[in-house]
C-alpha cells in the first residue's frame, strides 16, 4: 500500500489534545482509502524549550525529521511560560520563522470561512453576511520586511536608530501571484491583490508584476486594493471577496483580521507551501491551525479540533496527493456541523445543538 | 478681538460642500465667542491638478498660505478622474505626504467613536458594543517605511528588486509616545502600544522606548499588542480600548479598520499635529475628516458634514486655543444626534428620526 512519511509537531497549549484527535481521524482515512503514514513525532515550541533547558524551540532532530518527511503536521506553539524569553528563541518566532525559511515555504494559504450556519459566531452583523463567506487569503511568507536586510540597530548622531528592509525580487512576486491566480481558477475566479503602491516602492513592483502575471490567467478578474482600504472592506463586506493575495506583513495582519471576522478561529486550517516536488504536482508543506495555542483552555478537553483536522486534510491534498481522503475529511466535518455538533466556541446554546468537547467532536467526525 | 489665520483647503468630491457648512458653523462660534478667523481659501488635490494642467496637487501658493496660517482646515482629495496619474502627483499622496513632511506633522490623532445611539451603523454586532465605544488612535505620521531611505528599485542578478526602509530614531518614538501618554492622561489612562517586536528591529526599539517613556506617566496603564493581534481585537472588542499608539504604516491600517468598525466614517475628524508653537501649548496642525472624498455621493447635498465640522472643532482646540468654541461645537453635534437628526449614512429609517441632508444637518447643529 502507499506509504508516506509525515512529521508530527504538536507543540504547546491545545496543540497536543487536538493533535491526538486528528491522528485518530487520519487513522480512519488511511484504513478506508488504503494508504499509510509513518509518523515522526517531534518536539517544537515551548515543549522543546522545556526539554532542552531553554536552548531552542526548534531542535535539530525536529528539523531533520521534517527534512525526511513528505509534509509537516504542526499544532500550535507558545504560552505565558515562555513569553519573556529573548525574541529569537520564543516559541512562535523561533520555530515558525526558521521552518519557513529553511523549507522555503513561500506560499501561505489561509482560508477565512464562515459557514452559513455559524454566522452567529462572527463579530460582524448577520445581515452583512447572510450566507456566510469563504475567502482564501494567499500570503507571501518568506520575503518582505520579515527577512529583508539590513535589519538591526546602530547609533547615529548620538541616539539609537533601528531599521528593517521591506524588499521583494520580481521572481518572488511572480511565484506567489501564480499560486494565487491558480487558486482563483479553482474557485470564483476573482483575485484581489493588496498593496500600498501609493507609498511603497516594493508595492509598485508588486502591482506591476500582478498586472503582468494576470495575462497568464485571462479568465481571472484581477483588482487591487490599498492595504488600509482592504482592512476596512474585510469588515464591511467579507462576502464580496474570493481570493486575496498580498505580501508577508500585510498578509500577517489581514489574514488574522479575516480569521477573527469569520468568528470560527477554531475551525480554520492553513497551509504553508514550498516549491513543487520534482516531477509532481505536490508540494512540500507545513499545515497548522490558524488560531493559537489557547493556553487558557488547554488541557480541559474543550478545544475545537476542527482546525487541526482540516489542516491534516490540506496535508493529504497538497503534499500526499490523497485527495479522496482529504475530500472525505472535509465532507465529514461539514456534515458534523450540519448535524448540530458544537464545541463551546461555536455554540449558541440553542436546544437543537449537540454540545461536545474535543474528543466528542472527533467522534462525530469519525 | 482675537484674530487667527487659517488655511481652508476644501479639495475634491464632498470636500467643498461639507466645507461650506463647516464655515457657517465657524461663523457662528466666532460671533458667539468673540474671535475672528481670516481664511485663505486655496486649491488642493484634484482641484489643483485641474487648475494647473496636471502639474501638481499641491501648488506653491497653497503651501505658502498654510505657512502663514495658524492651522489648516482640510477637506478631502481624490477621485476617479485623477486615479491614473503617476503616483507622485496623485491627489492623496501628492498632497498629503508633502504637507505632513513640510510641516513636520508627526502626530496623527484619529478618534474612532461609535455613539451608543449609532451602534446599528457599525458592522459589528450590537451585543459586542452595547454602549458604543470611544477609542483614540495615535499614529506616528512622518517616519517609518513612508519616508525611510533607501527606497527604490534596482537590478540584481538580472531582475528588478524593489525596497523600502522602515526606520525609527529613538527620539521620534519618544515624542509620539509622549503625545499618546498625554492624551491617555486626559482620558481613561489606558494605552495600548502596537508593534511587531517579534519580527521587526524597529519595533523592538519602539517597545523598549515605550517602556521607558511609561516611567514619565506612572498613572497610565501601558500594554503591548502585536499588530496582527491588534487587527483581531479591534473587531472583537473595540470597546475595551482607550488609546492606541503605533507607527506610521500600522497606524494607517488600524485606524482605517477602526473607523470602519465605528460605522460612522462620516462623523470622524482627525488632527495631524506638528511641534508646539514657541512658548505656548498650541500646535500647528492640519485637520481633516477621516473618510475620503466620496465621489459617488459628491454634489448631491447628502454627505454628512459632521466629520468636517468636528475637524474644525479640533482646529479651534489644538491650534487656536479657542476651547470654549470647540466645546460648543462638540456639544451641539452631540445634541443634534440626540435629537434624532440623521444623514443617510447613519439613518435606520425609524419613524423617530429626522432625515436631513448636508445643509439640514448643519442647520440643526447651528
Ligand atoms: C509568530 C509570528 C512571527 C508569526 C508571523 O508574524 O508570521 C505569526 O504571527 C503568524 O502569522 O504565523
Ligand atoms: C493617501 C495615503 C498616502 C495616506 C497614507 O497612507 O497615509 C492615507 O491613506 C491616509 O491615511 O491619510
Amino acid at each position: 500500500s502507499r506509504t508516506y512519511r509525515i512529521a508530527v509537531l504538536a507543540g504547546d497549549g491545545i496543540g497536543p489534545e487536538v493533535m491526538t484527535e486528528t491522528l485518530r481521524v487520519l487513522d480512519a482515512v488511511e484504513a478506508k482509502f488504503g494508504f499509510n503514514t509513518e509518523r515522526s513525532v517531534q518536539l517544537v515550541g515551548g515543549a522543546a524549550l522545556d526539554a532542552t533547558g531553554n536552548e531552542t524551540p526548534l531542535p535539530a532532530a525536529t528539523v531533520e525529521a521534517c527534512e525526511q518527511s513528505d509534509g509537516i503536521l504542526f499544532g500550535s506553539v507558545g504560552g505565558p511560560k515562555w513569553e519573556n524569553l529573548p525574541p529569537d528563541i520564543q516559541p512562535e518566532r523561533g520555530a515558525l520563522l526558521p521552518l519557513r525559511k529553511h523549507f522555503g515555504l513561500f506560499a501561505n494559504l489561509r482560508p477565512g470561512v464562515c459557514l452559513p450556519s455559524l454566522t452567529h459566531a462572527s463579530p460582524v452583523k448577520n445581515e452583512l453576511i447572510p450566507e456566510g463567506f469563504d475567502v482564501l487569503c494567499v500570503r507571501e511568507l518568506t520575503g518582505g520586511v520579515y527577512f529583508g536586510t539590513p535589519k538591526g540597530r546602530e547609533n547615529r548622531d548620538g541616539e539609537p536608530v533601528a531599521f528593517d528592509t521591506m524588499v521583494y525580487k520580481k521572481s518572488e512576486i511572480q511565484r506567489i501571484l501564480r499560486v494565487a491566480f491558480t487558486a482563483a481558477m479553482g474557485r470564483g475566479k476573482k483575485l484581489v491583490s493588496v498593496d500600498k503602491a501609493n507609498v511603497l516602492a516594493s508595492s509598485v513592483l508588486w502591482r506591476e508584476t500582478a498586472l503582468e502575471v494576470a495575462k497568464e490567467f485571462p479568465e481571472v478578474e484581477l483588482s487591487h486594493l490599498y492595504v488600509d482600504n482592504a482592512a476596512m472592506q474585510l469588515v464591511r463586506r467579507p462576502g464580496s471577496f474570493d481570493v486575496l493575495v498580498t505580501e508577508n506583513l500585510f498578509g500577517d495582519i489581514l489574514s488574522d483580521e479575516m480569521a477573527m471576522i469569520s468568528g470560527s478561529l477554531g475551525m480554520l486550517p492553513s497551509a504553508s507551501l514550498g516549491a513543487k516536488k520534482e516531477g509532481s504536482d505536490l508540494y512540500f508543506g507545513m499545515y497548522e491551525p490558524s488560531g493559537g495555542s489557547a493556553p487558557d483552555i488547554a488541557g480541559q478537553g474543550i478545544a475545537n479540533p476542527i482546525a487541526q483536522i482540516l489542516s491534516a486534510a490540506m496535508l493529504l491534498r497538497y503534499s500526499l496527493g490523497e485527495s479522496d481522503a482529504a475530500d472525505a475529511i472535509d465532507a465529514a466535518v461539514a456534515k458534523t456541523i450540519d448535524d448540530g455538533y458544537r464545541t463551546g466556541d461555536i455554540a449558541t446554546g440553542a436546544a437543537t445543538e449537540k454540545k461536545v468537547g474535543t474528543q466528542g467532536m472527533a467522534d462525530a467526525i469519525l
